[in-house]
Formats: C-alpha cells, sequence, structure tokens
C-alpha cells in the first residue's frame, strides 16, 4: 500500500508528533526514496511515531547546543544554549517542541513512545546538568547552585515559553523566557569571580 | 446512541482534552443524568470537546485565583497564585493543564477549539497583568515592570514546570519553577517601598 500522508494512511499527524513532512525526512534518510513510499517501511504507525520522534529530537538537541563546546565559560555556555532554544528553529521540525508534543500524546495509551520522551527529557536535563557542574568545579558558577534543579528551570521556562508563544502565534513569551532566564543566569548563577572574567569574552 | 465513554463513541479522550471523566462531569453539571447516555446531547465532537474545554478551564482558573481576592497587597496576590497552581490540583480535571492540552490537541486542525484556548490564555494573561497593574499604581510592584511581560512570564514558567513534572510523574520541576517565581517577585517586582508592609503581612 502505497499512500500520500499520514492522515491519508489513517494515522493521523498527531501520531508522528510533527508535522507530515516528518515521514518524508525519514524516508530520505532511511533511504526511501519512493515519493510517498515510506509508510509500507514501518511495521506500526507506533513505530513510524518513534522514528518520527527520534528524528525530530535529534535535530531539535543538536540545533540546541549548537556551538556551545567551543565556549570556554560554562555560563556563556549556558547563556548560548538558552539563546539557541529562541533563535535557531528555522531548522527544526515544524510544530513545537517535539517532547511537548511526544508527551502530551503519548500520556495516555503509549507507554514505549512515552518513555521514550522521559528518556530524551532526561539526557537532555542531564546535559545541562554536567554543563552547570562543571562551571561549579572551575569557580564560573555559583558553589551554592543546585545543578540537577538549575537544569530544569531552565528547560521548563523555555519549553513553557515555547507553548504561549505557541498558542499566541508570536514570538514574544519565547522572548521574554529567554530574557528573563539570561538575566538570572547573569545575576543569580554566574559567581562573582568569574564576572570580570566573563566580562572579557 | 448511548455509549459509555468518549473512546467506544469513537471519540478519542484527547478530543475531550481531559480524562474520560470529563464528560460524566458535564453531564451532570448539565442535568443529563442517564449514566453514560450524554453523548446523544452533543451534536459533534467538536461540540462535546468545546464543552469539555469550558468546564475543566472554569475549575483551573478558579482554583488558581481561588483566594487571592482576599489579599489586599497585590504582591502577595501573585504569590498566592503562584502557589495555588502548584498546591490547589487535587479538585482539577485529571491530565495536566486544559489549556496547554487543548492548545496543542487543536493546532492541527480545530480552528474553533484552538480560539477558545487563545481566548482563555488571553483572560488568563489580561487577570495577572490587571493585578500587576493595579500594583504599580498603589506602589506596590516597581514602576519600571511591563505587566504583560511579568504576566506572560509567570504563566510560561508555570506551564512548562508543570509540563516537565507531568512527564517525570514528579512533582520537581513544577516545585523548582513556583519557588524560582516566588523569590523572582519578591526580589525583582516588588517595590522597595513595599517590602516593609509586605513583610507584615
Amino acid at each position: 500500500m502505497i499512500l500520500r500522508s499520514p492522515r491519508e494512511n489513517g494515522c493521523n499527524e498527531r501520531d508522528t508528533n510533527a508535522s507530515p513532512l516528518v515521514p518524508e525526512q525519514i524516508g530520505k534518510a532511511r533511504g526511501f526514496v519512493e515519493k510517498g513510499g515510506i509508510y509500507r517501511h514501518f511495521e506500526s504507525k507506533q513505530q513510524l511515531a518513534a522514528e518520527a520522534f527520534d528524528y525530530a529530537w535529534k535535530l531539535a538537541i543538536d540545533t540546541r547546543f549548537e556551538g556551545t563546546r567551543d565556549i570556554p565559560n560554562t555560563m556563556d555556555r549556558l547563556k548560548l544554549f538558552v539563546r539557541n532554544f529562541r533563535d535557531r528553529r528555522g531548522r527544526l521540525v515544524p510544530g513545537g517542541c517535539p517532547l511537548v508534543n511526544t508527551a502530551i500524546d503519548s500520556d495516555d495509551g503509549h507507554p514505549q513512545l512515552r518513555r521514550k520522551a522521559r528518556r530524551a527529557l532526561d539526557y537532555w536535563l542531564d546535559r545541562l546538568q554536567s554543563i552547570a557542574e562543571e562551571g561549579k568545579q572551575r569557580g564560573e558558577v555559583h558553589s551554592a547552585i543546585d545543578s540537577a534543579k538549575l537544569a530544569t528551570l531552565i528547560v521548563s521556562t523555555l519549553e513553557g515559553g515555547l507553548m504561549v508563544s505557541r498558542l499566541q502565534r508570536r514570538d514574544g513569551a519565547l522572548d521574554f523566557a529567554c530574557r528573563h532566564l539570561e538575566e538570572y543566569l547573569e545575576t543569580s548563577i554566574r559567581a562573582r569571580e568569574s564576572k570580570t572574567w566573563a566580562g572579557k569574552s
């Protein structure tokens, strides 16, 4: 059976957790070149949804951390991550954050997909926590900061801003969230002795 | 046609934007007492989804602002709102925030429901903005604060925290978001001349 879109295939677009473009993109990535023919390569809608999530999420996480490894100061690395979340969305799969979509869509009956989203969130939080922890060891992040809590707060604030922006169909909320975090990182998280150094970077 | 649940009626639970309890609750509220028989009272799944949203949202917004009118200081009113969002969820319709669920579910093909969610968000933001604005006029909120931005940041941070908590199935993220906002309101938003007064409240 060859069909042109997930919807025509009896597969709601939501099952792909993103736009109908995603299956086509997965098809290209896996070398299924027939136009509209990728659906027969997946055993089930769940498998397609899982691959769509992996595809959209890898793109999102790579883009959000893009360039952060090149920045020596960990505080500035966290701030670049925050700005990337706001600014580098052009290449992403349309339709908001794949993690939030999958979290909500899988909450009532897709345990496998839900576990996938949960693992993705854990990985994301661990990565931010590691940056903050390294910053503490290097004296760049205030020693009293709980790195796990900081990582969670950053992700929560950005995801909430994106969600409100998405509903309003304008970028204001995400921009406020980003600016608020930048200010918070600068005033409450950066270690005092690190400020002069950071001013030069 | 009398059916016992939305799912059995060909109506995915997601169409009600909450748990399957909601239609039963709406039925009670509208006086449809027959067990499981409320679906025949709605013209379409869309109408049922719209009424389910109205029901869940009214419960959420009333609970979140509960008791705030009794507090004279506007800063303490905002802080109570933040704590209500975290603490008073026991009576709400299960399944996360009805606004976020509806926003994501209606994004690709339910324009009427999407408009409803958008109006609900606008009302919520307006109400918070009015409290902040009143606070500025009374010298309780810092005069340089943009009330609209503050309202948006509060909603974004809480909704993001709730979303992360929901995915993690533990309250940590929502609690961090709430505590962060309380501290932010106290240190950056409360007008300095209001602090002594507030300390007595």
